[in-house]
């Protein structure tokens, strides 16, 4: 790599002017935002972000799943066909129900006011820089998540993301022609040199650590296991206790067998039983039935395997001394996603020398880099989430932060792309 | 007491007889019988309940409340206003809405069985024989259970009982009157000389026993509290094991002390967490909110004070470790009932003369004797039920066990009432 020493100047309030602007389309009146995959909101949300891309001089293309590649061409570009790859940044701009205001629209317009420092600065770069917003990133409307990078990606065919239904009964095809945003651009997308999101971190881990920037290592494995156990209900007062069979006790020792597992195996593995439901749940009778879920996640494949054998293996054996029988079912699985590691040393080392503290860590939630993973070195860039909140209306990330990031996005893009001295 | 030598000879088939017939009112073609207090299918019932008790020559006389009590006179009645205070047994013919045929019925039917061996044999008992049944027993329709024989024994004011609102709306007094069950003896009633009740024990002690008559000690006393655990909503993710304020781990920590609390302090206490919900319940949110019943059982009111002291602490020092906050609300607390030593060792004694094994417990369910131990020498005869199953069509004891219960109960109470020779 051309390693740059100049230093893009980027103007925070341009970027939070914009997340403003943004946020006011879908405005929940709570602070919150819902831009829900392909609705009215979602299409007046494109609307607003690509006026600026073109406000800018960007080569902006839509594609037939509805992503959008807006790009900054670069000295090595020769023409329409015969561009270098470019170095591309993005994220998405749809929001869950009851959204917060960055959650991925962080990662699309830091992209954007990249782009304007650069112009002010007057950098050319020896690549393209392009910037990206991914259809259906968050699945709320349209499953699965991170839909349009998928896509992108080629791990989809265009045909079935298509045809997928949405909980409100609506067609993605349908909706996205409905909409206008079924472009031409083919997908799989062509491969970027090189892809790296800036995101809030939507957890605790910055914040708690009083860290600014987040060299993001990869994205964790996810394992849903939903785990039905059925003993015998029985009068709460007629029964003696060694003549039990009682499933809310083997939850209960489920529950504490899955910390202590996350606890044992260390590193980032967590375990959480989120849900549990008993029936017929009353007062005075022994449960007949418990039903719970186990969601267990680590970066590391082996581990979380391993993890998935013991809580088993381990439920099993709770389950045959209460005298219950235990059914699992398998709700979803994904392997985890390692970054790249010279992204991820350059992520590092630039926030480094622009004097913020920094701190590897993986990400726990999924988002679109994972996707472009898969056809580029990728990375991300983490900054704090106020008390680690997320998909909520309080998400909150300080303006300070925001300009971290942004910063250390805007050199790390500049290096990956070269600049022309 | 004038000790008894002779036997009383009941006919197991009449009884099955009398229970088969009055099973088909209300019947719910799964083998089950729906007779909820003060309905059509109740007074239907008490029609051919008190029928054969007219049948008898028996003195029958209904309440304020509704409460019926069929008596044969002892020789040492001088006429009304002025008889020796009977020996009572009975029970309830009302049921749950999924309930068996023998929980109640067994108690009032047997009473009548009783009535007709000593008719039968021309013994004439120094004081007279009663066979009641109580009003609305089960609580089913209106709360609280043990209605009937709560007002007999002067617990709650008649004014009271009779403004009692059902769960349809209907007011007891009003049902009452509508189905023609308003009587005109005084509540509280007299006190009998002794009252012995034969019921089904619900449980499944004696069937694990192999015991065939239980010699009940008393009625268990009941503590039920209501647990609210708030901790904090986070993502299963992104939160780290050692940042998370999980209130189901604690509420799992919990139901595995009540487990322990109840194996610990061992005799006759138990322990069950029946109800369990999570919020918001979600396979990837780290709950924000536990709430659980717990629901204490103890004969013995000083252990079961000092279990829920244990509860309380233990689980306030569970929550301050995971950063939650506890907060209990209590829902019902009834103290234990202690049954009179000489009617348990005439029941056990009984039993044992008669040849049936025999073994002492003491009651996990509320019944109406626990009521008139307030007024008189009390104890229970229990038989088994089948898989200790109960308020439920697949409730069921063996027709020797219904005849060992009758024969006990016909033996105790004819040595109670004393028998003229």
């Amino acid at each position: 790599l051309n390693r740059h020493h100049g230093g893009v100047k980027i103007q925070p309030d341009r970027l939070l002017a914009d997340i403003e602007a943004l946020a006011a389309i879908g405005d929940t009146g709570d602070g919150g935002n819902c831009r829900l995959a392909l609705t009215d909101e979602d299409a007046g949300g494109r609307e607003l972000v690509v006026g600026w891309m073109r406000d800018l001089g960007l080569d902006v293309r839509v594609d037939r799943i509805g992503n959008v590649v807006a790009t900054r061409a670069g000295a090595e570009s020769t023409g329409a066909g015969n561009d270098a790859a470019p170095v591309m940044t993005g994220s998405h701009i749809d929001t869950v129900g009851t959204g917060g205001r960055y959650d991925g629209t962080l990662g699309v317009l830091a992209g954007l006011e990249v782009v304007r420092a650069l112009d002010d600065a007057g950098i050319r770069t020896r690549r393209p820089v392009a910037v990206a917003f991914f259809t259906d990133e968050e699945g709320s409307r349209f499953a699965p998540d991170m839909l349009g990078s998928l896509v992108y990606a080629g791990g989809m065919p265009l045909e079935d993301a298509l045809d997928i239904v949405a909980i409100d009964g609506a067609v993605l095809g349908t909706e996205l022609e409905r909409i206008g945003w079924t472009g031409d651009a083919a997908v799989p997308g062509p491969a970027p040199h090189a892809y790296v999101e800036l995101h809030i971190e939507q957890g605790p881990v910055l914040e708690e650590a009083g860290v600014t920037i987040g060299a993001v290592t990869g994205v964790q494995g996810i394992s849903w296991q939903e785990l039905t156990l059925t003993g015998q209900a029985n009068h709460a007062g007629t029964t003696p206790m060694r003549l039990r069979r009682d499933p809310a006790y083997v939850a209960a020792q489920t529950i504490g067998f899955v910390r202590r597992l996350a606890t044992d195996l260390g590193g980032h593995q967590v375990g959480t039983v989120g849900r549990l439901d008993l029936h017929p749940d009353l007062v005075n009778v022994v449960a007949a039935r418990a039903t719970l879920t186990v969601d267990l996640r680590n970066t590391d494949e082996a581990v979380l395997a391993e993890a998935e054998r013991r809580l088993r293996g381990h439920v099993a054996a709770l389950a045959s001394a209460e005298g219950c029988e235990g059914a699992w079912r398998r709700l979803a699985r994904f392997q985890p996603v390692a970054f790249d590691p010279a992204v991820i040393d350059l992520v590092e080392s630039t926030a480094e020398r622009l004097g913020h503290s920094v701190m590897r860590l993986p990400s726990g939630a999924g988002h679109d880099a994972q996707m472009l993973a898969r056809v580029c070195p990728t990375g991300m860039v983490f900054v704090p989430s106020r008390a680690g909140v997320s998909h909520n209306p309080a998400e909150f990330t300080e303006p300070e932060h925001l300009a971290a990031g942004t910063e250390v996005l805007a050199e790390v893009l500049t290096e990956l792309a070269g600049v022309v001295e």
